[in-house]
């Protein structure tokens, strides 16, 4: 490697920081065992896939159209899952960085959606018979629950599945164009089963929603069974290696035992069994699936903030702020820049660590279901809707953020960083829409609330609402108070609690039918449940401090604890924080909870916080343990040689070596521009 | 158009406004005769382009790769070229509706940037020669001033012009990677000359930047001149109609009198005049393109918004507020979307008055600057830079909103959102990267701060820092005072007047040197700047409604002032407002401005405004006069006949034809689908 500006910018850069980066890396992923793993299986497939060389420029910005993409996504989806088959890992089922990853492949939906959906719906005998198929690839799957007219309201779907009590048999059908089946990654052209939701009607009584095993495609062939067609959706704003895809089926029939009965079953002689916990059960995958997304979403922020980050070391504009000695300045120097950039790295740990709360308390729910006892489903509901609207839309802010830090270079494909937004930002739709979810945290709130009010027992989550301390009463810290973990928690779960008693209070009190007191106060209410996620995520950030091993270095604990400090106060003086008045307004009109000189305090511990992590700021996204091909960024390589970077890539761009190939003469040339230099000048 | 539940919902809701939508059609584009005209040559253009048709699926659709993208923005480039040389008109130069425009085409620079740097910068004889060439399109010119190590910081351009007195030539060069020239739009491939900025360099002496034109391309057959290579910049997250390229010299020559001279010049002998008003003047082309901006960006957000209402109004999802009645409800009717879109749009309509404000400072500047008198550009490049910064941050914040708002569906290319929403966020970068633009309005209101104290002069448009109220004193409004345009504009004129001052008085306070001062507190300056012109776009909202001509209907007067109403106090108010702590915070610690009693008023206000012109919601969208071929949207179409729409572009994308005509398989099953089905197990 060339010795230049750049790379010596990031030597220093990265020679700056004051912890052991592996250390940290081994506390994110877990133990050294599994990082050590991680890499070797993303090099195979790195290697497998071609990309790990990375003068190389990606496929995925040479062949450009949706063809081309989709077949790289075929060849991508291939490559992780032999490898998972042949070493026996699930590295590139769930944490997904970017390439490599099952996710954004046209096979997506298996391991996600099609087993788990078998897993929790399915009897022991359907278990028996498809799940070995399924896990070893034998039959390829997707879940089809969305229709072209029906999203997030499972209730109006309108695919019918009619049991024919003469053959024993469900006629699958879509009655409409708004019927039709919409979405599903693999359903366009490369799965082979479908987890199909669709109405049960039987005995002329429609059932509602059930879930139905279909077979879409010939094992042998691929073709499409008969009734059944299947197409793309066309190029997304993300995730175009898979084939998001339509269906629509003219009087599809399968067997009666397709349809996955483990709640309810549906006997030869028609007659239906309801399970009455059909509805909570099926919950299940989606709780599953989104549980997961926080911690997805956060590490796909840390890989673009990762980019930002490098860049941001190396990239050198303007005169900066310490003038005198008339050299460019490292744009990393500018307060902006600079708070932008470190704000949104704490918040990343912080996001990190209240998904793995998040998850432990999924796991804990799974363990208690598994004995019969549902008492948790409800607030793991809630927290993991909370968690998946509020980490996907802040993840789609600081990526698209992120791209911004990066100026107009992160305007380019090949800095990685437009992909990884617009993937990011579709987040905040896919398995729940956000706004929808944080409705359901709000309801949840609200019930809590009243069983409080009704001397009723509520759950730990909320436990804060039985304290007796009134969160209206002014904060009362001074200086470095709020540094202090305790502190800053005080200010997040005060804030959360106003909320939800204003909105509390708002909706109750409303004379309107209950639907329409809830519609009435809705923006109250959400901000209510994104507060309560906030504190949170707070909660669990400090709690994972508190709870480090022994063995952990005391350079970490700092640098940790500051992470900490910047994301808690850094959130509450952000020009760009959501519902930023509520850390100000209490119920006492004209006493805030926060005074002017409290928030110029916090404003200036900020500054002293950002410029201590500073040195920081390296070692805190190379601990991800990102490699070069997963960024696939011309801008946040490791080496910090972004000019050259830049430039090897674009001169391999298929567009400019046909045209160097032809004398510097692109193929338009003859057909559009010549003729508007030789034309006939009309008028002027 | 067949009628469904969808068409029958988009006219009931177009049928339930109070106004006439083209009386406001005219309102926006100026009058009668110029919206007709509008009309006719978007439609010969659509037909010229086969957009017209709106039942056929657009080719950026199904032809989708990087040399397919820009294939048709060279036919779009010279349809729209084609029709303003025949029709004598420049309505594809500045206000661009997504397609058939001439900003992201090939030839966007040729009309925008190159012609106004020649007009700006050339001699009499200079612009005698070249100008008449460039107008008629017998040259098509670029300007090239960024390079790849070079954004911003117009004084750290590498790119050097050397006078050779001997041959009276100058010869350009690029002498390092990062000298570059890089993004000019068109330097790819086709243009054949370029506005280049580059070091001169005389007798020895760096002179700094100045402008040379420099022929890149033979007009014979298009083959760069000798000592020029140029390419392509690959996809982008927009405008990939337009080949951004860069471009690096080795030693091109071209004759002395290809520096443009009219404010510096180069005599033949080496002798250098150096105009003193040089650099001054060398904005003018910037502040032209700037002060365009704002007006474009906001019609651009108003396509999405267009697109966004009509979806809203058609697309049903859930009970809804009313659940009473068991019928699925319009997703308009949830408060959360109903907020976010109603005051979208009433932010579009204030951002677009608050643009011709800007454009009218423009025009007085040149009108003063043609007599020599440049006293008002101080003022005038603080105006566009802020509002350029303001507006391109909004519209592509609300676009990709807009983009949520349509769900999943929103994801969808064929939505037309995602290439709405990447144009408009690549505004937050080019011409002027809008946190450097919100510093240059920052330290031009502190240099109006310092004038004021030292009893100097200060310009109009910061005369409220000379007013004598105390703005830190508490609001005293009530009730419905708070409509009352004086009460919203006192709110706004307040905030940014506390913030002004806090601002200079950190900063001047320091003890740090002035650059390190300025970092210091840039936080704080960038709030300052950002309230200075959203205060600026309230008072252009409420001057025009006051001077809105006689004939003006009274019920359009009153939908205009509840928009504007919506604006002011929803910005108050909304959990996603920028700097929201500023509208409380004053410098009397636990004094706040506005109490949460008079927020909570707000609040309600709001919900009032907003059920008021719900029913508007349509016709304030309609009256853009958007062509369903410029928008480009299976959703947005005017007939609200969403879910055929898209169903009949989907079945005609490429990937699905070909896969159909292949018995439903696509080409990529057998190579890599297959072998996964047929795989050996190796371990489970």
């Amino acid at each position: 490697m060339a010795k230049n500006m750049q790379t010596t910018l990031m030597q220093k850069a990265r020679a700056s920081g004051s912890i052991d980066t592996f250390e940290l890396t081994c506390l994110l992923w877990g133990n050294e065992r599994i990082v050590k793993e991680r890499r070797a299986s993303f090099k195979r497939v790195e290697k497998a896939l071609g990309t790990y060389d990375s003068t190389k420029l990606p496929r995925c910005y040479s062949e450009t159209s949706r063809e081309d993409l989709f077949e790289q996504g075929l060849e991508m989806g291939k490559a992780c899952l032999d490898d998972m088959l042949e070493h026996n890992h699930e590295y590139f089922v769930w944490i997904t960085p970017r390439y490599n990853l099952v996710n954004a492949s046209p096979f997506g939906h298996k391991a996600v959606l099609f087993e788990p959906a078998m897993e929790h719906n399915g009897t022991e005998e359907q278990k028996a018979q498809w799940l070995p198929l399924a896990r070893s690839g034998k039959i390829l799957g997707t879940y089809a629950q969305t229709e072209l007219g029906h999203g997030s309201f499972v209730r109006g779907i309108e695919t019918t599945a009619t049991f024919d009590p003469d053959s024993d048999e469900f006629v699958v059908h879509s009655p409409t164009i708004s019927s039709t089946k919409f979405w599903p990654a693999g359903l366009g052209f490369s799965t082979t089963h479908g987890a199909v939701m669709a109405r049960l009607i039987a005995g002329g009584q429609d059932q509602g929603p059930h879930i139905f095993l279909v077979q879409l495609r010939s094992l042998e062939d691929g073709k499409p069974m008969p009734g059944i067609k299947m197409g793309d959706v066309g190029l997304k704003l993300g995730y175009n290696e898979a084939d998001n895809g339509f269906a629509s089926f003219d009087q599809v029939r399968l067997p009666r035992s397709q349809m996955l009965m483990a709640h309810s079953q549906l006997a030869r002689d028609g007659t239906f069994i309801k399970d009455p916990l059909r509805a909570k059960l099926s919950y299940s995958v989606m709780l599953l699936v989104r549980g997961r997304m926080p911690s997805i979403f956060t590490v796909q922020l840390a890989q673009a903030l990762t980019i930002a980050t490098r860049y941001s070391v190396v990239r050198q504009q303007g005169l900066g702020p310490a003038d005198a000695l008339n050299t460019e300045v490292g744009i990393f120097q500018y307060k902006h820049q600079h708070f932008r950039l470190m704000s949104m790295i704490a918040k990343t740990y912080a996001m990190f660590f209240g998904s793995r709360a998040c998850d432990d308390q999924y796991n804990e729910l799974r363990e208690m279901q598994s004995k019969n006892d549902h008492s948790l489903l409800p607030s793991v509901h809630a927290l993991t809707a909370g968690m998946k609207a509020y980490v996907t839309s802040e993840a789609a802010d600081g990526a698209e953020d992120a791209r911004k830090l990066c100026g107009g270079h992160g305007y380019m494909s090949i800095s990685g960083l437009p992909d990884i937004a617009g993937a990011l930002t579709g987040g905040a739709t896919f398995e729940g829409e956000n706004y929808v979810l944080w409705q359901q945290v709000g309801r949840h709130l609200l019930k809590q609330l009243d069983c409080l009010q009704d001397g009723e027992p509520i759950e730990p989550q909320v436990q804060y609402l039985a304290d007796v301390g009134d969160p209206n009463i002014a904060c009362s810290a001074f200086g470095t108070q709020f540094l202090d973990p305790e502190v800053q928690l005080t200010i997040y779960r005060d804030r959360a609690h106003r909320l939800v008693v204003k909105a509390h209070s708002a909706i109750r009190a409303s004379s309107k039918l209950p639907a329409d007191a809830l519609n009435e106060h809705m923006m109250l209410l959400i901000s209510a449940s994104r507060a309560h996620i906030e504190y949170f995520i707070l909660r669990s950030f400090i709690d994972t401090i508190a709870s480090l091993p022994d063995t952990t270095s005391s350079g970490l604990r700092t640098v940790l604890n500051r992470t900490r400090s910047l994301f808690a106060l850094s959130t509450i003086i952000n020009p760009r924080t959501v519902d930023a008045l509520s850390f100000v307004e209490t119920a006492h009109s004209d006493s805030p909870y926060l005074t002017t000189m409290q928030l110029d305090l916090i404003r200036s511990l900020v500054n002293s916080l950002l410029d201590q992590l500073l040195p920081e700021a390296i070692a805190l996204t190379d601990a991800w343990d990102f490699s070069d091909a997963s960024l696939c960024s011309a801008l946040g390589m490791y080496d910090g040689n972004v000019y050259e970077n830049i430039m090897r890539w674009i001169e391999q761009l298929p567009i400019n070596q046909k045209a160097w190939q032809k004398g510097g003469v692109q193929e338009g040339w003859e057909k559009w521009v010549d003729p508007i230099l030789k034309r006939e000048i009309a008028k002027l």
